[in-house]
């Protein structure tokens, strides 16, 4: 029933490939799901790519084309003429054409809309092109169902009919008034139980309606459709007319892209990156972090050399540097993971932030006491009760600093408006390194009475 | 048109609670959406939700239960009678009910069975429970519309009425065989716009059918769904007999929760929880990991005692310890993250392990090379062009490994079927610490002649 890609397929394709056997491609791969066809010329170099692509119907091919890597669009659209690219555009939903679109330079996409032959399909596009991608206009497609409320069942069903000739899933129909603003809805469920001469205005639901508005950021649209479990909602412009739909499949997507890029942000990576990129953009992406830690380390030399004396006196002192930073890094992380995420996900919005630092201190606590009686035993082995007393007075007040930094950064970077994931990662860990040598070492000279 | 959720609102809710205004609550609370009179709720006193609750009607009530805080749902439960939870059972859908069940004790589940009233749905329950909650078994609902292959449009709608009263939403009729065999799938649309007479069989679509089975863990189901932009699936059993169906947002969820467990895993916490969670729990969840670290720092701490002479005679070797130690940590971080993430999307399953290395030896390669150029600069101004030498070879070394482990490490946990968001966070960048500081503190030796 489903299809699964193996290293064997793949070979036997490669050799159809190589002598040209469609007759092995008909029957193997062109009866497939557009999504699995997708998965497998993936993995093919560009050129037998190509040549699979232009093997299929037009249809698979509109609904193929944004599936594929990035990479391997640009090359098929390159071997494309203008004409080509409008057919193929003409058999994508109006959302996906216009991504397409996007992409492509400017002075070429005057050409492929003259190209088109559905005036309204271009017209479509044209409209979605004006919208920012990261809004609710930016992900709405012009495919959907709407009905005027003074509609009877009957004349619905016809008018439906028509408009559906476009619409692959209908979810819901949007019910609107005679000036296009979305009144209610309808489901395709109480149309097909109805009685043809019952009013649409009887039938339709307007209480909890859920809409959302073409400048409503992805990231809200993805929320709102989360919070409301919805398939699919309603965009409304400003005068909250109707102007198209949202599928939970693209909202999907949002949210998956969202994690990966709070996933990265928390490992250091500032751009959004595949493993599949070029090792210059790899590079690129991964550099800003590392010079903030490299930054770190360099104030962490300078802390340390301020205690040079100390450490000639006591080098012994040296052996526990590592583990109060790598302490001091884990705790934070650990600290900010917990806000990052209650923030992402907007729950917990009204705990105070005293309310939630002081839980993370009692945290701090447990686990500081734990850890330092621990620390306290094991250094004692290593050289003399001070230098036990050093490192776990040391490690405590790290992690009670950890806990507390960890905590407060990302609730203070939200309140500015910048993405808290930021805030786990390379930065707190840089911070609480530096933080955390400096509360070491005084400790250790005091100790030391050096 | 949506709801927001403000401080001045919940003040005014909670002195309407106080002065039992349910006339207020009538006009603000119970005509809005449920899943806000959920985020309501749940940010109420425990008392203050229940008298809330208990106002609401049985349906709101139903549709409510599940999306509360598990504090607030178990107190809300223990409030209530048998009889009182079988009713709320009755409303919820299917999985709902079963979830809610599976929270209860078991002595107590099957008084709550035999006080239900509609067997039917008494029995869709028993048999859910049945399954693992995190297989396409646990996620699925009894609630879906199927048709038989030989029945005309007619009589379908007919029997289609019956079946749709349960049915909140019908996304897809599944089509049946007479042993109830899952052979294809009908719209609603083409079911609207069909001629009463005309045979199911001429009108069901069998090709790119995709169904689950009921032992196919959460996330493939996620996985299948996401590729092939369903919103929802049918769900057989081992014959391929009809038992279910999983809706899109209840994989949502699953996805959701996936990428926070990742997040947090890699982040250093073991178990999934949640920022309103006890300190013991979230003490306890970052305690395996701590002690991981902890362990780390002592290996650490032996490594630099055996470099106790050499540290006494250049006690600047000890300044750039936690610099080397970061930034091994760093990259192996960055390393893996693109790794895991590759891994958990499934996608590039086709590189081989050699080139993923390589390329990320050359992204090592150039990051190295640029941030030893710098930090030769900045150890010269510290002290000797011997440390700086040191520092900048050590930093090269480090950058290496820490990639190449960085990406070992996790596709060698994927092979042997363990998490590799376990390879991110505090692992790898323990493993690294202890190996830098090898690394740094012998090229140290060697360079001073020690």
């Amino acid at each position: 029933m489903r299809f699964e890609l193996t290293k064997e397929y793949l070979d036997a394709l490669r050799s159809a490939i190589a002598q040209q056997d469609v007759a092995w491609m008909k029957e193997h791969v062109f009866e497939l799901h557009h999504a699995d066809i997708g998965g497998i010329v993936d993995e093919l170099e560009k050129e037998e790519a190509g040549y699979v692509y232009g093997l299929l119907d037009e249809e698979t091919q509109g609904d193929l084309l944004m599936e594929l890597d990035e990479d391997l669009r640009e090359y098929l659209i390159s071997t494309f003429s203008t004409k080509e690219i409008a057919e193929q555009i003409e058999q994508m939903d109006s959302d996906d054409a216009a991504d397409l679109i996007s992409e492509l330079p400017e002075e070429k996409v005057e050409e492929i809309i003259s190209y088109m032959t559905d005036n309204d399909a271009a017209e479509d596009i044209v409209d979605l092109l004006n919208y920012d991608p990261d809004t609710a206009g930016g992900l709405m497609q012009k495919e959907y169902i709407q009905a005027q409320i003074d509609w009877p069942v009957n004349r619905c069903v016809v008018e439906l009919r028509k408009q559906a000739e476009d619409v692959e899933k209908i979810f819901t129909i949007y019910v609107v008034d005679d000036e296009n603003k979305l009144v209610g809805f309808l489901s395709l469920k109480s149309l097909l139980f109805a009685n043809p001469t019952t009013k649409i205005s009887t039938l339709y639901r307007s209480k909890n309606m859920i809409s959302v508005k073409t400048s409503d950021d992805s990231e809200s649209v993805a929320k709102t459709m989360e919070k409301y479990d919805l398939v699919s909602v309603p965009v409304v412009n400003l005068q909250n007319k109707l102007v198209g739909r949202i599928t939970i499949d693209d909202v999907v997507d949002v949210i998956m892209d969202e994690a990966d890029k709070d996933f990265q942000m928390a490992s250091g990576i500032s751009e959004n990156i595949e493993s599949s990129d070029t090792v210059w953009r790899i590079s690129r992406a991964r550099m800003p972090w590392l010079l903030i830690g490299l930054l770190g380390g360099v104030f962490g030399a300078q802390v340390i050399s301020g205690f040079e004396g100390g450490i000639s006196e006591v080098p012994a002192l040296a052996f526990f540097i590592p583990l109060i930073t790598a302490m001091g890094g884990n705790v934070g992380v650990q600290s900010s993971a917990i806000v990052v995420q209650s923030l992402a996900r907007g729950t917990d919005q009204f705990g105070s932030i005293f309310k939630k630092i002081g839980k993370e201190a009692v945290v701090a606590v447990i686990n500081g006491l734990a850890l330092s009686a621990v620390i306290y035993g094991i250094a004692l082995i290593f050289d003399s009760s001070t230098l036990g007393l050093v490192v776990s007075l040391s490690l405590f007040t790290v992690i009670m600093f950890a806990a507390v930094f960890g905590t407060l950064i990302p609730l203070i970077l939200d309140k500015y408006k910048i993405d808290p994931a930021l805030a786990t990662g390379p930065f707190i860990t840089t911070l609480n390194d530096v933080l955390g040598l400096f509360i070491y070492l005084t400790i250790g000279m005091i100790m030391y009475g050096i």
